[in-house]
């Protein structure tokens, strides 16, 4: 089975916004055994989607195009699949209620006029529902393809191939291909790949490979037999090896999150955190409260972005940055003392450094992050850390390299406490 | 003038990489006055390669091709090239040169054998010195189309570009196409559109289109005209027909932020600001402190996540919590006050409410959030939201609805102080 993956825009085509479903379809594809012939990107035009649109129906079995499906004039995808049905448009009146009361439940208004044209329906296909958005999908027949239409943000797109593409090509395919993603954090990809060692030979099965994004090293594990029963016992068995040589480098699977396990380690142990943050600006806290359900140990925390701020709010005694600059191990313990003592939380994360572009030195070049822990224990520890890459960068790889410090420890003390004889 | 981009690799058509080169060749392309008519990504495959050359060829005037120039055996955009022009390879010894020498001088080390084949040239096209790398590009006519093929590598594609394409185009189109993008917040893609009217009628020039992306409704304009001055007027009169419609709503061009173009506002006027969040997590001054030179307005700010922190660090009485409960006008309100006494900035914005999953009630459902302004002169005001969506998407909108609420009153007090008589 095969695909081609049709994207639709003007601002696509004209450069002004990179294509980045293309790249998810394919890969979601490809874990159901689904390979993806090519991309095609069109400007938002009736004749060149048309084209396309037929093209990809003369080669593959799947065709799944996002784009187009607004309520404007230049949304033509209905359009086109009319015109390449050979029927017309009409009104499907279950999506307009839909749209209608979407509106008026979510948005808290009536639908504008405009938005109705995004309930026509080519005569012969099957609208989908969206319950992301206003935009129905669109599924039909071109010849012997199979053809979806989804709307191009990705936040509507996703779960709607979760929902109605996923289902309709497993098991058409004859193989069971099983993924695990597992999720790293704390050395970099060539690292990881030498502890895999043999296990990343291109032709083993499950096969097992690496990427890397924003400082997260993922272990991607792919199984790929006949039957469903060998397909998952393989990548049982392959998954378990991998963090047996990985360790405590791996903090999840499939969808886990950097905070989200630490937060499970916090509320497995019932202790309580609190932030305190220069450089990252809130970033740290908005990780944490990403979360759902973090209030269960994320009491809050401190953007102390001036040193005004710093010392009024947290305690840092003004000498110490006049002594030591803002980005100093002394700021940082105070700091993280200080979110300490007023957040009473168990433990208190405290970053401070040079996010830049502007603000480096020799001696503190941009990148150079100082994270603290105290604890309620007493003991307060703190470590340098130097940062590539530019602003945003920097910020995501410290608040990142924060949380992680934390995780390891509590990982460590559950293994201290598990090996202690009980009392 | 118009072209195709040929993107080329089993990493992209896999899914395991986002193509970037094509929206940045678009993108280049279109300074030029060059319009491209479609991308198209491609597997390592001879065959496909050879029919997507070909079809680009029958439709553009300049085809450029990025990837399969490198040593190894998938690396197959020399052999199609000679197949489509219908010769054959043939070692080109300046090239092979170059690539000996940058392994010796560059990488300290003699050429691998496998590398002599990037000096293979199909007979009748050109080699293209390649100075960021050891792939030589391509460049040949195809029928009436002139082809360029580059190294997929951005760090090596981007200045090949401007070495041998962009001289190649510039004045050989006989047009002009200059693009603009309007950033606004605040209102749908429906209510934007309706404001604009026939600006948005397909066959108008300058052509103007929509695309929501995060809560950010963009306003693309593309100008087509023969003479450089007509395509620059014709641009500017209708991005500024649009600004007349949308009035406030826009708040920047290009690359503009929504907090940047609060943050200028602030800087303009010499106000500071702190942020005080609940829900958010920090979100807010994340966002804040995302623009660089923030710290020019950014004081800094609280989460106080937990009801005690709420108390403790910006003084929320507790009844107030216990009589409204903390997602409540009253404890928004006193949050900002608070917030102000404590940072003495000039804003305090607040934010409280319930992000999800869980948390709502039928009186106060998932995605209520009170926004309050506390300002220096004494007034405060609080409005009541309500956002549509999952957790993720609550605590963004909600973060840029506050951000916005304040650069919108800024813009207000910006006319009223400029309306005033002089003192």
């Amino acid at each position: 089975m095969n695909a081609v993956i049709l994207s639709i825009g003007d601002e696509l085509v004209l450069g002004q916004n990179v294509d980045t479903n293309s790249a998810w379809l394919s890969a979601r594809l490809a874990e159901h055994g689904v390979m993806t012939l090519w991309h095609h990107t069109i400007a938002d035009d009736l004749e060149a989607t048309v084209a396309a649109i037929r093209a990809a129906a003369a080669a593959a079995d799947l065709i799944v195009v996002t784009g187009g499906l607004g309520p404007t004039a230049d949304d033509l995808t209905r359009e086109a699949l009319a015109k390449v049905l050979g029927t017309e448009l009409e009104l499907h009146g279950p999506s307009l209620e839909r749209i209608r009361r979407r509106f008026l439940e979510k948005l808290g208004r009536p639908m504008p006029e405009s938005n109705q044209v995004q309930a026509l329906c080519p005569r012969g296909a099957e609208m989908l529902d969206n319950d992301w958005g206003t935009a129905p999908g669109v599924r039909c027949r071109v010849g012997r393809a199979l053809l979806f239409a989804f709307p191009g943000v990705p936040r509507e797109m996703i779960p709607m191939f979760d929902r109605y593409v996923a289902p309709a090509v497993a098991g058409q395919t004859g193989r069971t291909i099983l993924t695990e993603a597992l999720r790293t954090y704390g050395a970099g990809e060539s690292t990881v790949a030498e502890a895999l060692g043999e296990l990343m030979k291109r032709d083993r099965n499950p096969m097992v490979g690496t990427t890397a994004s924003n400082g997260i090293i993922t272990v991607r594990v792919r199984s790929d037999f006949p039957a469903a029963a060998a397909a998952r016992r393989a990548l049982d068995e392959t998954c378990a090896e991998i963090e047996r040589r990985l360790g405590p480098l791996v903090y999840g699977r499939g969808d886990a999150s950097l905070p989200g396990a630490l937060g499970e380690l916090l509320k497995a142990r019932g202790r309580t955190i609190a932030t305190v943050e220069s450089c990252t600006g809130g970033l740290v806290a908005t990780m944490l409260t990403d979360v759902a359900g973090s209030s269960a140990y994320m009491l809050g925390g401190w953007v102390v972005y001036s040193n005004e701020l710093k010392t009024r709010e947290v305690g840092v005694a003004a000498e110490l940055i006049s002594g030591h600059g803002a980005v100093s191990e002394p700021v940082a313990r105070a700091m993280a003392e200080g979110g300490l003592r007023e957040s009473w939380a168990d433990y208190a994360l405290a970053l401070t450094g040079i996010a830049g572009p502007a603000g480096g030195s020799a001696a503190k070049p941009v990148g150079t992050v100082w994270i603290a822990i105290a604890r309620r224990t007493g003991r307060t520890t703190a470590e340098r850390f130097q940062f590539p890459g530019d602003r945003d960068v920097v910020r995501d790889r410290a608040a990142k390299a924060a949380l992680n410090l934390l995780r390891m420890e509590l990982l460590e003390e559950g293994k201290a406490t598990a090996g202690r004889p009980q009392a």
